[in-house]
């Protein structure tokens, strides 16, 4: 391992690892991008150095020691593969037995699973928000749009919500209308997820209607590795939760990612949304 | 009130309300039926005594004044209207702050409210389970197909999940694949979450994909109130279950109606299936 390679990003989908990519670039800092067929944008496949598939760990962990990187980040969504798919790909590299005991044990864990591979091949693995941390929600967020006190007890409900389902490894996001839980993220992901309370909205009360409030709450989970997985939001998430009648966001301080900030927080103004950061019982001093 | 009057069905949407009359009428037990607009099935609407909005509680009241039922019982699915709905609803009958509090309190807490106002009124509330014993799901339930050890933590770690959850008064039922949360039900009920479910492996996985497995969990809520809301599966589920690759479904034992059990069963059988009941262990000697 030297501390003089690039930084390694191995991209999945979404806007953050090319934002990432960007924000690199812009500071000079020296990348190279392993993006992960059927995850990473077209725009990021192009300027890639390798293509590789996911469970494709060979040439993974090959491509990682030619480049010899300073530092390696996993960044943007990839799909949870199918169980078989997972064990015979692991089980590469690992015994059999002890692979299984890993992936069954949720999404967290095989992520997890991911990093430790890649941490006894000395390899350093780093999260977003170290090598970006303009990227990352400050403690205070300052849209035109305020919560309600409905608003806020129905954060304060959603936190507790996700806290307790930290334990089973689910609940990055949840929708909660006055202590009434609207939806739970599951492995959909939160557009989705906002999707689905705008269709029951719909079908019950109508286009019409006027907004029936609520919030999104999205968090890191109770002892989740920030360095796999960091909840994100940005435009679309406003997009979103506006189209599904909620009165706001609620994001976790210091440990979700804004996905174009400016542009996030100028559609919550134009939409008519609040967009607040809340310090997470189970984070204080968890971040840097 | 009397002990000789018929029995009152307050019926909302499903099979359920249609299988507790004819179950009513086969045992020689006389029932007037009080339909729901928009939820009760036509042919429940045809044979009903009073076809009534769910809101128009003036009426509701007055009807069941008039025919002085022995019980009352509250079946079939609703949906919870809008907030300011309910509030301005049950505002005509009680003080507005009273309302408010008890209608921001879940889904449970309106029902329960519903129960309350009728109590009130000197009514006897009963639920399906009461009425018609048979439609419960019994200790034991004897399918062809049995679950294996996987499906037996899947589905002692949905239960714990469930027994999480019902703090927040959700989750009547869950998705769980080998500790692997796949989806929490929400308002949209258990048809539409295990569509979900459906949806993303085909998305993952293709269409062609053998069953990747998992247990749909379905119980009632700890201290939920088993005259309102409880939990029922049928052939529809199982129907929607095999759809989305699962290897199975677990119930609570005593406290989940299964509507037409002997076609349940088959269709579990049919579709390789396993349909098993569980001990809640929140449920012990609550159940009679």
């Amino acid at each position: 391992m030297t501390d003089t390679g690039p930084i390694a990003i191995l991209a999945g989908s979404g806007q953050l690892p090319i934002q990432l990519v960007e924000h690199l670039e812009r500071t000079g800092q020296e990348c190279r991008v392993l993006a992960f067929r059927g995850f990473a944008a077209p725009e990021l496949r192009r300027r890639a150095q390798a293509n590789v598939d996911l469970l494709d760990l060979k040439t993974i962990m090959a491509t990682l020691e030619a480049w010899k990187p300073r530092a390696v980040a996993l960044v943007g969504a990839v799909r949870r593969p199918g169980f078989s798919a997972l064990l015979g790909a692991y089980s590469l590299l690992r015994n059999r037995q002890e692979v299984k005991e890993v992936i069954t044990r949720g999404d967290d864990q095989v992520l997890r699973g991911a990093v430790m591979l890649l941490e006894e091949r000395g390899f350093r693995v780093v999260g977003a928000h170290e090598l970006a941390p303009g990227l990352v929600a400050p403690l205070t967020l300052s849209g035109r749009h305020r919560p309600t006190e409905d608003d806020r007890h129905s954060v304060t409900f959603g936190i507790d919500l996700l806290s307790s389902l930290s334990a089973f490894d689910i609940g990055q996001a949840a929708v909660v209308a006055r202590r009434h839980v609207l939806a739970v993220e599951g492995p959909e992901g939160t557009d989705r997820m906002l999707r689905r309370v705008s269709g029951f909205r719909q079908a019950w009360f109508g286009l019409r209607r006027r907004r029936e409030g609520g919030v999104l709450i999205k968090a890191a989970k109770r002892g989740q590795d920030l360095r796999v997985d960091m909840p994100a939001i940005g435009p679309r998430t406003v997009a979103e939760a506006a189209r599904a009648g909620l009165s706001g966001i609620a994001v976790g301080a210091g440990s979700t990612l804004i996905l174009e900030q400016d542009r996030t927080m100028e559609l919550a103004d134009r939409l008519g949304l609040f967009l607040v950061a809340v310090t997470l019982p189970w984070m204080e001093g968890g971040h840097d």
